[in-house]
C-alpha cells in the first residue's frame, strides 16, 4: 500500500527456532523472525472444508518407512482406507470405471455415463499424486472420478509402476507411454493432461518429455499443486511449515518418498523438479492450490515460469486448505467449484 | 496427495501466542499451532525482490497516527519519499504526466508518449492504494506510471478526496465520477479499471455502484490485491501476520487508517468490504498477490466469489511477496512481469 524506498537490509543470523529445516538464505539478508501462533480454523470457508482444515498434523508425517516393504505397508494402508470410497464417489458422480491396459501399462478408464457429444472425442489423461510412492489401483482415482464426473470428458487414469517395483523414471516412461496412446487415438489438440502434487510433476514431466521426443504438446494441462521443485527451495516450505496438515514440512514422509522413487538420481533434474526445465511451448495451463499448501511457492512459481516463457498459466487458490485438498470429497463445495472452474478451463482450451 | 477419511477434531481452546489478534474460529474445531520460525530471504526470487523481500517490519506498523493531522503528517511523510521516484520512472517508462480535473475530482493523465494505435481509443481508470489516507497527489502515480508505460494504454489516476478533507464514500464517489466520464469518453467496452489495496477495493466499490446505479459495465478490471474485507475476516491476516512486512498485521496502522475513513459505517458494507457484495455480472477480472501479502486471502477470496458467479477471474501470484510489492519498481523483474501479464489481460479483453 505504501512504496518506501529500498532501505539496506541488516545482516543477521538465520536460525530456525522449533524445525529443523535447511537455512536457504539469500547471502547476507534479514531473516523475518516469526513468531508463534495459534491459527483458528477459518471461518471464511465451508463448514465442510472446515472440518477438513481442523484435522491434526498428518499421522506419521515424520516417521517415514525406511525399507521397501515399509513402503509397501504404507501404500496398501493408505490404499485400504482410500480405495472403498471411490466406487461411492463414482455412483454419485455417475461416472463408470474399467481397468485396462494400454501398451503395457495398467490403466483405468474413468468414463462418465453420460457423456456428451461435445466430449466423445476429447480424452484426458490422469497422472495421480502420492509422493511417486502411494495411491496405487484405486486409491489413484479420486481425482479423475471428480474430473470425469464433473467435467464429463472421458479420463484415462494412469496406475503407473511404482517403488519397490519400479524406480525412477518408470512413472513418467508409463505416462508418456499412455500420452503416445492418448495422441494416437484423438487429435493431440483435443488431449489434456491433470494430475496433482507428484501427478502434477508428472503432468509437467510428460510435457517435457513429449518435447525432448518431438511428440505433439497436449492441448490444455492442469498440474494442481506440482510437486515442481524436489530440491526444497520455495518460501512456502517454510511459512507454511506445520500450518500445512498433509504434507507438514519439507522434511516429512513426501521428501523421503521422493528420495526412495529418485534412487540417488539428481533431484535437480527437470525430470524430478520440472520447475528447472523449458517450458517455452506448453500448452494453455491450469495451476490449483491452497493458501496453507506446502507447495503453494511451487505451484507459484510454475505460473511465472509459464509467464516468462509466454505460455497462459491460470491459477486458482483456496481458501485456508492445505496440500491438495481440492480433489477430497466431491460433496464439500470448494473442491466443487475447483473441478468446475478446471472443466471450464478444458473445455475453452481442447479441440472438438 | 494422500486422501484422509474426515475425522473428529479435538476440541482445544484457540489461544495465540505472540500476537493479539481476535481468535475467529470456527465453533469447536482445533486450530493449528504453529511454532516460532525464521523465515530466511527465499533464494527462488530476483536480487532485486530479495532486497525488498528483506526489508524490515514497515516502521510504524503499529503506532498508527491517533489524531487527524497525525494522519496528514504521515500522508506527507510517506509522500515525500514517494513523490520524488514518480518522474524518473516515468521517463524510464517514457510517460508523461498532467494534473487535471474531471466534473470536480483531482486527476492525473497518465499518457505513453509512444501511444500505439489500437490502444488509443481505450482508457484505463487507476484508483490508488493507501488505506483510504495515504498517498494523495504523486504518491498516487507508481502504479499508474507503470501500467500506462508497459501496457502503453492511457491512464487516468484518480486523486480522490482523502480524510481528513472528506470520508466515507467521498473516494468512492470520485472515482464513480471519473469512471462516468471515461465511459462518455470511449465505449464502456474499451475502459478497465484497476489499482490496488484499497485501490483494489475502490475498483470492485466502483464496479458495485456501476451496477446499482445502472452504469454499463467496464471491459475489464484489474483489482491488486485487494482491501476485500475490512472486518478482519480472512485465514492470511493470521498466518501471514509479523510475516507481511508492509501490513505487518491486521492490528496495524492500515486497519486504523480504514476505520478513520469509515467514520462509525458498518465495515461489512460491500461498499467498504466488497467481497460481500453481489458479484454477478461482474466483467472479467484479474487478481494479483504474493504468498507473504496479508491479503492473500482477502484476494482469492474474491476470485471464488467472482467463479461462483460464473465470472472470469485470473490470478497471478508472486513468490515470497508482501503486500503489494508487485508495483514497488519497475527495474524489478517481477514486478516487470506482474505488468507485463495485466497489460496482455487488458489487451484481450477491452474492445478497440
Amino acid at each position: 500500500m505504501t512504496m518506501q524506498p529500498f532501505r539496506t537490509a541488516a545482516l543477521s543470523i538465520a536460525a530456525l527456532v522449533g524445525l529443523s529445516l535447511p537455512v536457504l538464505a539469500a547471502d547476507g539478508l534479514a531473516p523475518r523472525d516469526e513468531p508463534a501462533k495459534t491459527l483458528p480454523v477459518p471461518d471464511t470457508v465451508s463448514p465442510e472444508l472446515q472440518a477438513v482444515i481442523a484435522q491434526p498434523l498428518h499421522d506419521g508425517w515424520n516417521t517415514p518407512p525406511t525399507t521397501p516393504d515399509g513402503w509397501r505397508d504404507l501404500a496398501a494402508k493408505l490404499e485400504a482406507g482410500l480405495g472403498p470410497q471411490v466406487a461411492p464417489m463414482a455412483e454419485r458422480l455417475r461416472v463408470d470405471i474399467r481397468p485396462d491396459t494400454i501398451d503395457g501399462v495398467k490403466v483405468y478408464r474413468v468414463t462418465p455415463r453420460d457423456l456428451p457429444p461435445a466430449n466423445a472425442h476429447r480424452l484426458l489423461v490422469h497422472v495421480h499424486g502420492g509422493c511417486y510412492v502411494l495411491n496405487p489401483r484405486l486409491a489413484a482415482l479420486p481425482e479423475a472420478v471428480m474430473m470425469a464426473g464433473i467435467a464429463r470428458m472421458p479420463v484415462i487414469a494412469v496406475d503407473y509402476r511404482m517403488p519397490p517395483e519400479a524406480y525412477f523414471p518408470a512413472a513418467l516412461d508409463d505416462a508418456e507411454t499412455v500420452y503416445k496412446a492418448a495422441i494416437a487415438t484423438v487429435p493431440p489438440a483435443n488431449v489434456g493432461v491433470f494430475g496433482s502434487s507428484a501427478g502434477g510433476a508428472l503432468t509437467l514431466e510428460t510435457v517435457l518429455r513429449a518435447k525432448r521426443d518431438a511428440l505433439p504438446m497436449p492441448g490444455a494441462i492442469a498440474p494442481g499443486t506440482p510437486m515442481s521443485d524436489a530440491t526444497k527451495r520455495g518460501d512456502s516450505f517454510r511459512t507454511n511449515a506445520l500450518v500445512d496438515n498433509v504434507l507438514v514440512s519439507p522434511d516429512g514422509f513426501c521428501h523421503a518418498a521422493t528420495l526412495f522413487y529418485a534412487q540417488g538420481h539428481d533431484l535437480a533434474d527437470p525430470m524430478l523438479s520440472p520447475v528447472y526445465g523449458d517450458l517455452h511451448g506448453f500448452p494453455p495451463t491450469m495451476l490449483t492450490t491452497g493458501t496453507r499448501d506446502l507447495l503453494l511457492s511451487n505451484t507459484v512459481r510454475v505460473q511465472q515460469k509459464l509467464h516468462e516463457a509466454g505460455v497462459e498459466a491460470d491459477l486458482q487458490v483456496f481458501e485456508g486448505m492445505a496440500h491438495a485438498q481440492f480433489y477430497r470429497d466431491d460433496r464439500i463445495p470448494e473442491d466443487r467449484l475447483a473441478f468446475e472452474q478446471l472443466a471450464g478451463f478444458f473445455d475453452r482450451h481442447l479441440g472438438r
